[in-house]
């Protein structure tokens, strides 16, 4: 596996145009992504009760399992809470993106992050479309330029490829995202797509993104808040003609991989741009009953509000990460718990089996004042891993979302 | 139901005495509150799989259902992380106050609350029990002093007692507490104790308790941590000689309703001193499904750090209390809901049977400027109501709880 550029254009045969649409005040608001050829489609959504409009458009559209040919997405106004006429907005951008590719409209998938409570402003949404259709390209930069277009106030570009061989053959696998949580006054989405050039069926390709989210976004924390709107949405074109990938074989292990190191690296992306957020922490639990058990306890402990502030105030307080952990409804054992910082600055233990051990402070305040901060926590000698991502809880972050929204 | 003086000593035949037994730097860290005749004891307890050691001591004499004598309390270590030697300091404290009352070391409860992982200073807990139990009263200021005794960094003692009739008889409950959250660098524990000279079987007691729990402790929400110390205890020792309380009566009825007020009134004091709680928030849930509908979405609007950060800046976001009432796993139709503010300054309802409504921006930023501010979600027209209190998330809890511990 190698990095390569050109994030979500990069695999073959899908193109992006972005434009301001004038959603927002001045940035770019709109793009659309096209794969020149028909593409299988999977998708994670908002478990949120509350789906914004266009989830529940995505949602049928991915349900069919049949092949999809565009995506266009609206940053600025999220069309959640927006009734029969946000349906019908999200209907008139399909199809409007549908007459200009020459193509359904459900073969058209559609996705909006922004305000909430407001209407979308169709005369620019449809003004957009053209601008964007009209100017389609595959280049480093318009893939750029797309991934710009899905942020709300996230303050740089999370954008990523990378390429594989699937026997012999090269194989690409593109994604944007933007992030969620500790962003925006009004709403936290979390929005991620994905691109291949790999030939996928739906199912499969379904069943590798629920898979995927689990270790990926379902292990980050900003702020806990599950939006309307959050949607990852994976497409697989098999344009870079290599074998169909299929479930159990060594193509669909390395195919799989490299998905999801793409998904983990926008995941992380996500956390470190948390906005009010001055330090990114990793948090790797091991030795669990089960995965899920791991997972519950990194993700807990990255969760709790109560860490999040030690980290903010470089403090080794490891009493908050162990009662996290405990509270996050995981089975182990208190007493066999070594939990370790480490930093570019050093390593210190300060709980080993369950007992707490005298450390050096100076040494762990030095460790803990870094950027980027590793914690470890041995729970047993099972084999359940996992590890979570988060950051810490400032004032930006109090001030960022306190701020009125007008 | 009238409100009465007295806290936790007011209810007959219950004597307190408390000190500053050093573990402190000055402040009273000690009591011991005795029940001079056998009383029955019911107890919810953190649900952490991290318990500290006094946790597990009353965990089992309150499951033994047999009368018990005495409690005694300690604040400023909490005797949790302390492996062997923790599970032997609680047993040195039942059997010292046994020894001192004369009574077996099962029939005494301890809790603690503080820092953690750091061995209790037992001379000084020895001296200070030797010293309370020199002392004992159940005056006014004796119940103020021992409310006063258990708390960490709460601004305010937590006390409170209410006189009912049962069969014309007077009979009396009081309460004291310590907060929850925003509280403490190292740790967040709620402790509560009730105290009533009614007489109930401990299994009735106990499912009293676990109902009360539910509307009060449990919906509260200060940060969402659940600490390892959590502990509420109450006792019932028939010194007022009104006949028994029983299961489906109307003096049940009486009861509990009493025994469900002091323990609201104690829930929703710990939200009001929450520090750097700048606000208190009762969330009101009407016409769900279901009363465990209506208390998922309520706690989970107040315990949503986005909902919190827009009180703190006055803001009526709306989106985001539906937002977090549509990830509480509740079932509802977020088309039926209506959403109102309400304060001193007034009344305003953003939300619509599931449509945004324009609103006066300039009332409603005047409503949120109040100290004390009232949301109410109407749900549908179900019999599923609960209401919840929180508090508004300020730069002073990101201060507090980011303070280096030492």
């Amino acid at each position: 596996m190698k990095k390569i550029e050109g994030g979500i254009a990069s695999p073959k045969k899908y193109l992006v145009g972005s434009t301001a649409a004038g959603i927002k005040k001045k940035k770019r608001d709109m793009t659309v992504l096209i794969s020149e050829v028909p593409s299988t489609v999977a998708g994670a959504f908002t478990t949120n009760v509350v789906k914004a409009a266009p989830v529940t458009w995505d949602q049928r559209i991915v349900g069919m399992h049949r092949p999809v040919r565009a995506l266009v997405v609206n940053s600025g106004n999220a069309n959640a809470c927006t009734g029969t006429q946000g349906e019908q907005d999200v209907e008139t951008m399909a199809a409007h993106v549908a007459s200009k590719v020459g193509v359904a409209k459900d073969e058209v998938l559609v996705c909006s992050t922004g305000v909430i409570g407001v209407p979308l402003p169709m005369d620019k949404v449809v003004a957009g479309i053209e601008t964007c259709t009209a100017h389609m390209g595959h280049s480093v930069e318009a893939a750029m330029e797309a991934a710009q277009a899905i942020l709300t106030t996230d303050t740089f570009v999370k954008s990523l490829a990378v390429e594989i061989e699937i026997d012999g053959i090269p194989v690409r696998i593109g994604g944007m995202a933007k992030g969620s949580g500790m962003i925006h006054p009004d709403m936290a989405t979390m929005l991620s797509f994905i691109t291949t050039d790999a030939e996928i069926d739906s199912t499969f390709l379904q069943q590798l993104l629920g898979e995927t989210v689990k270790d990926s976004y379902n292990m980050i924390s900003v702020d806990g808040d599950t939006s309307t709107n959050d949607t990852v949405l994976a497409f697989a074109n098999g344009a870079a003609k290599a074998p169909a990938i299929e479930a159990g074989t060594e193509a669909a292990r390395v195919f799989s991989e490299a998905f999801t190191f793409v998904h983990t690296e926008l995941a992380k992306m996500i956390v470190l741009d948390g906005e009010g957020a001055g330090k990114f922490i990793e948090m790797k639990v091991t030795g669990a009953p089960s995965k899920e058990d791991a997972r519950l306890m990194a993700r807990s402990a990255m969760s709790s509000n109560l860490v999040k502030t030690a980290f903010f105030g470089a403090d080794a307080n490891w009493g908050r990460i162990l009662c996290a952990m405990g509270y996050s409804k995981a089975t182990f054992d208190p007493g066999a718990v070594t939990i370790t910082y480490a930093s570019e600055k050093g390593m210190i233990t300060v709980m080993e089996k369950g007992v707490p051990i005298a450390f050096n402070e100076d040494l762990a305040k030095r460790i803990l004042q870094e950027k980027i901060i590793y914690v470890s926590a041995v729970v047993g000698s099972n084999d359940g891993d996992a590890t979570a991502w988060g950051c810490d809880l400032s004032y930006e972050y109090v001030r960022i979302n306190g701020d009125y929204r007008s």
